[in-house]
């Protein structure tokens, strides 16, 4: 065992409102965390979230860091130097990597929240040991990362995982990426938002209790308040989770054909939902997993480490690299 | 180097209606070739005929071989040791490889003819030295194969790289897997074939040239008469070839968006059009890859090794098994 794969790390996720922090131990145990609002749009206002979530944690932690690994909503390059996209945050091209490393001069790993989280399943939660693991992040969009041989798959350019946007309905609905019918507008927390307005727009009697919680508006009904109506057991929005799950069984079905995983892990603020999404997304597997009756399908399992999965996995990410330096 | 890795191996494709073998040098120069028929119904008469081919091999052959290599149109388990399911052939839970090497007393590799293609096409052909390279055989439908840092992915079943399974459109055309919407009905010869058919039985006039080489009969219309009559200039031939293009490279951008390679090679009979479907497979990708602008592109070229790349793939599979186990 190396001596970087004994110590704590520090673990950053960076989502659109928040940037959350933890010391993590090297057994996937959350010693401390931290978080700062950040308005999202701003580069240099993340970079300072960042840096005060590090010291904070830093000051408070006595003993020996490792390192510093940051999830991010974003497309990174295969280096981790350089933000390509990001749909949510500001930044185009940004070498936030390289900025923060002047700045906390601390060993860095940098990259896609979804890869961190899909990492942090495979060692310590519902992927644990798998050949070949498959992480579906479902919040507002879809996340994804690959676990292939014990190692993060991130592509040629660093941008794999990104089935959120493969095209499932041509001339479908309109995407944040540009094209139309991107999985995402069909299986997600915002599927289930535009879903809900779709029908209470049409049918406001068939949407009365949809409404009620946003004093009759159509315009603001989200994906939380179907979320939590189908938790609370309103029968459309039932109906509506259920539509969710059954593309997201589809698009599992998809994965299948392409990469035939062992496994496929559902994180994300949706998952909550448990057996409301994932029953119909099984139910769905099994009708249209293609060869079915001949092969195995995946197992279809919701996450184990929840909101904490992204910093976790980034922690584990930066002392697996410092480890490898090492030897 | 180990021994295995300096002898030729026998390399063997077996296809819907014939069995063809080569012996293949290290440095993928195939230094003879032998084929039998086959029916494609009996799985004993295709063993029978994969035996003949290897023996006629074997004895023209002044040396040692390493051992036989056999790609075929079906899906493997993991292994190798079984044919989960053949859409083609009668293979169901077959246990071919466990046959063949009774029968031969050889080293065997057994595995699906598009992953020995792939293989091929990064040993010695347009994919070499790619670190992520996908193949799609565009033939009656569409195979395909993964080579992820110089390994085949195979899938946590043996399965990956069906993507000619993926569905491309909602209650889409009936695919002979069961489902329906499955992108090789819309990219491959057999899509070629049927739309050129409805359009031939539509509008009879607006088909009159492609009919003339069916003696007028719209139902006898396949695949290979559109790419003959595309390849003379045949306008409406050549707006369905072009067609096909567009949906390659529409699940070419799918692709990128699950796993982000490098290069993507386009074999299989359609590929011989070359530039009639690649130009359009180009043009598609460039507007639907997701994250366009901000990330690179994977590039699309055609196969190098042809017709022979199966057998290639195969033949040098086996060597590299036999040559790790040297090791």
């Amino acid at each position: 065992m190396t001596h970087a794969e004994e110590l704590p790390a520090l673990g950053i996720d960076i989502g659109g409102t928040k940037v959350a922090g933890g010391i993590v131990a090297p057994d996937g145990t959350v010693l401390a965390t931290a978080r700062r609002a950040t308005p999202g749009t701003s580069v240099a206002d993340t970079e300072d979230a960042i840096v005060a979530v590090v010291e904070e944690l830093a000051e408070r932690h006595d003993g020996e860091l490792v390192g510093v690994g940051v999830g991010a909503a974003g497309w990174f390059d295969r280096t981790g130097d350089t933000v390509l996209f990001s749909p949510h945050l500001a930044w185009r091209n940004s070498t936030l990597r390289k900025d923060l490393i002047a700045r906390l001069q601390r060993p860095m790993w940098v990259g896609n929240d979804a890869d961190a989280a899909a990492w942090a399943e495979y060692r310590y939660g519902a992927a644990r040991g798998a050949d070949l693991a498959l992480m579906i992040t479902l919040g507002t969009g879809i996340g994804g990362g690959i676990v292939v041989d014990g190692r993060l798959q991130r592509g040629a350019h660093g941008v794999a995982g990104e089935w959120g946007h493969m095209r499932v309905v041509p001339d479908g609905r309109l995407c944040a990426c540009g094209n139309r019918g991107c999985w995402e507008q069909y299986a997600s927390g915002r599927a289930l938002g535009q879903t809900a307005r779709e029908v209470a727009r049409t049918s406001p009697a068939a949407a009365a209790r949809l409404l009620d919680r946003v004093d009759g508006d159509p315009d603001r009904l989200a994906g939380e308040d179907v979320a939590r109506a189908a938790a609370d057991g309103d029968a459309l929005a039932l109906e509506l989770v259920t539509e969710v799950g059954l593309w997201l069984g589809q698009g599992i079905a998809d994965l299948a054909a392409v990469l035939d995983p062992e496994v496929v892990v559902i994180g994300g603020g949706v998952s909550v939902l448990g057996e409301l999404v994932l029953g119909p997304a099984r139910r769905r597997l099994d009708l249209a997993l293609p060869g079915r009756g001949f092969r195995p399908g995946p197992r279809v399992v919701v996450a184990e480490l929840g909101a904490q999965a992204g910093l976790v996995g980034a922690a584990d990410l930066v002392r697996k690299a410092v480890s490898e330096d090492e030897r």
